[in-house]
């Protein structure tokens, strides 16, 4: 069991010998400390792991004790527990297969969260959210009704305490609205290597470029579509021989890879998001 | 020593039995046979690697033979003898990795061509050259000077019988005139993942744009910039602790990588140009 | 729907026309034809796809035809008619991941079989096949209750005419005598970069000896454990802050890549086995 | 320019909050703080960069400053200056491509040190070192030759006052003695994928075995052959298609990407070895 802090702040002399210094002074090992410094911007971005056996007060009292050690340093900082289990909710449409990966990788216990809900635009996928004995709801987002799901979805994430949604081959557009009322927290993945191939069948786009290599994207999404910060990115190599439906075929393996990556890298904390790039401490405890 | 055959045509039944037969019953032993069917455009492509100790007539008598036998087929031909050794130009700028390695491939005898010259549109690279005793042209190409550098260019590589010019990293865009002067046979490296950041300074564009993976094209290069047929690509994973100058430099790598085997792919005459695509048979002998 | 030719034998002038010449004049478009010659050993390789449509005999006409052909040139050969689901038995343990992967694959249509039985040597993954509606068998294989397991288990296989066994971490060391019985069609997977890390836990092997990737291999079993012909092979990186846990977390994944590609090729039937070889024509139609 | 500990030592509360404590207190800012706890063993590792231009009193006052703090932890440590240029000899044999892609590296500053010297057993790259204004020596190194011939390279290496020693396809083994009077400071580059394919021919070992995937591997030479500590690993895909020959081929630039990467990291002071395994802090400033 563990505590994490994530924090970003303006670079300085002492940073790291500060933290860890108030860390040790309050009766913590440290699991693990990661950093980067962007030279060009001058920001510092720090993860740090506790064993959260060695808190000796309470989480509140900590929160405030380090809020008040980082406002004297301009930290922008988020804390996690990893006795709280995180709520994900996963959004498909039809296309099953991150779907599916996702269930299967958070019942073997590698992505550790629950799924309290399954949303989907069509029912196709209710069968797959009944073998895993997860609440399927089905909201049929159109262009008429979108404020109205939106509405309904935003409502269903508040009632089961999500805190992340997972974006599983949804294929449609929320809204800015939607995705605000998220606070950031929703993950996309986008069946091409971005930036190219934006917007829909990039698989034929490649097709047509004659590409030797397809790729897929995850990424927060933002009201601009497929431009939110990237989280991980993977490609696989093709030749000509493979028609667009063998591409989309080959495709899909990518984009579970890519997808559950990203999702796990969230859920771990290893993820502080800086404009419209992100840090990803990808590797480490 | 072999004969290779590169061929694109209708398709239609018959054409393998025929095509084999044809060569069968000149007496050739068919040394490997590759075919590809684009079954959305309905074309048949064919490599054919024949055992030039089978030839038993003239050069010019099997192609007019050939020629006879594929006119009534649609077929689109070309042929080539692997004692005749292809001629290559190397247009460099000022960035040696790419030259060196062509160079070195070369030397080793993996990359079969000679290289009677090389150009620069500035003098940095002449001691590479040098070392390898070629011949260093420095045509130094402005836009004002380009009608007239291109006139010499094109001077110098008739003069020399070239067969192929490989831009290795040569910075400066060509005009339409002087590739078609090429026929073509013009390979280009782009520092980037096409068709994602075209145009200048790719890896500051990956850096900013927060990607996970960087690459490198090799494409036919046409009148319109970054546009030409894709021969080769690939990427390497990069992470968000990487400067724009550290990106430079695993690109370097990767294009290395991604323009030789380009170049090993055109002198094996292993690429047919299909519109704005390639069909490369990229394995088999 | 197609026919397939596998067909291995003798190196000779003339194979490749005199084959397709053979097609042709039977009616048939030749789809795809694939070639390989061992130099070394002088043997060729041949895989001949024709559309089935063109077959206006009876199926033991056309072979019993093909036969008297390839007496003459030495052919060993098998055939093979897509219009012929092949049946397939999945033995799996306690580890559930490969097995989950070959259901969705098969249930998506991106693996082309019937699944008419699973068979467990432990109760643990029956949950699985239900979720797939797929009967599951458990025979407790244990030293002593081998010769009879395996004789109920062939006993199972042939009552479901299976023509490949999966063993998706069995877990077990099967006898000759079985295998034999399955004729060669037994394909395991091997969760260590062969033929490295031979027997039991390969990926603590891998942390004891610190290497920098780990892999997985697909191969058919034969008598001799870990030592059958390859058909597939993949590794990823990792590094030295990976737990032997992790390692195995690692593996997962290219275990599920690596048996489903394996499985792939053989009941598309790309793979000739030669010798302690495969020929593997992975690419084309 | 900047300071480099590298640290290992018992895990223990306090270290990584203790240490940079006591860099900051000597006035340094940290530029880079790397940790790694093996929690089989119980040992801690640290890379810790620091800007050099904070150190305020003398290198031997720093040092044995950190020599009391470290002694009462149990720190084995050591520490490395930027502006000191580690010296590098590269010993060959016959095949170029690895000592020319370490010299063309070197020369753009990519790996950054002196090669005051290349030793061959045969005279065939002597031109490659002359391209490069390197002093070349031939020691004829055979069986009977070997002890006389390694005091004289020694002898060589002790004049040079060089730091490393870089087996650049060099095709002898080392003796013990030799090994260790160059401190374990001797990084050798296999042509296999350690530890399948020890030994001679591993081309050819893996053409035999049917291995799709072929990999090189750079370790530290140890008295044992080809079992040191491994510092890099890469492979690439193969197929049945390739001969030998062409394995080797393709395990060439395998090969240069391994061994210039080990080389790298060892001269970017990246790497802890910790008994038969390493440490490599591959990422990061």
């Amino acid at each position: 069991m563990s505590i994490t802090f994530l924090i970003q702040c303006p670079d300085a002399k002492g940073l790291l010998a500060g933290t860890t210094s108030f860390f040790y002074s309050e009766g913590f090992n440290i699991l693990h400390c990661q950093q980067h410094t962007d030279l060009l911007e001058s920001v510092y971005y720090m993860r740090i792991k506790l064993d959260i056996r060695d808190l000796k007060c309470s989480r509140k009292e900590l929160e405030s004790k380090f809020a008040a050690f980082g406002a004297e340093r301009g930290f922008k900082w988020s804390v996690h527990y990893s006795d709280i289990v995180p709520k994900v909710a996963v959004f498909v449409s039809k296309a099953p297969h991150c779907l599916y990966d996702l269930l299967l990788r958070q019942a073997e216990g590698e992505i550790k969260c629950d799924i309290p809900l399954i949303i989907g635009n069509h029912p196709d996928l209710e069968h797959v959210a009944d073998k895993f004995k997860i609440p399927f709801y089905c909201f049929p987002f159109t262009q008429e009704t979108q404020a109205k799901c939106e509405k309904e979805m935003l409502c269903a994430l508040k009632k089961h305490h999500i805190d992340l949604v997972v974006l599983a081959r949804y294929m449609r557009v929320l809204s800015g609205g939607f995705l605000g009322a998220c606070d950031g927290r929703v993950i996309n993945i986008h069946h091409g290597f971005l930036p190219a191939f934006q917007g829909a069948n990039p698989y034929l786009q490649a097709y047509n470029k004659g590409v030797k290599m397809i790729g897929a994207t995850a990424h927060y999404a933002t009201a601009e579509l497929d431009a939110g910060p990237i989280i991980e990115q993977d490609v696989e190599r093709v030749s000509h021989e493979l028609s667009p439906d063998e591409l989309k075929l080959t495709g899909r393996d990518i984009e579970c890879k890519v997808l559950s990556k990203a999702v796990k890298y969230h859920l771990e904390n290893r993820i502080i998001i800086s404009g419209n790039r992100t840090i990803v401490f990808a590797s480490g405890i």
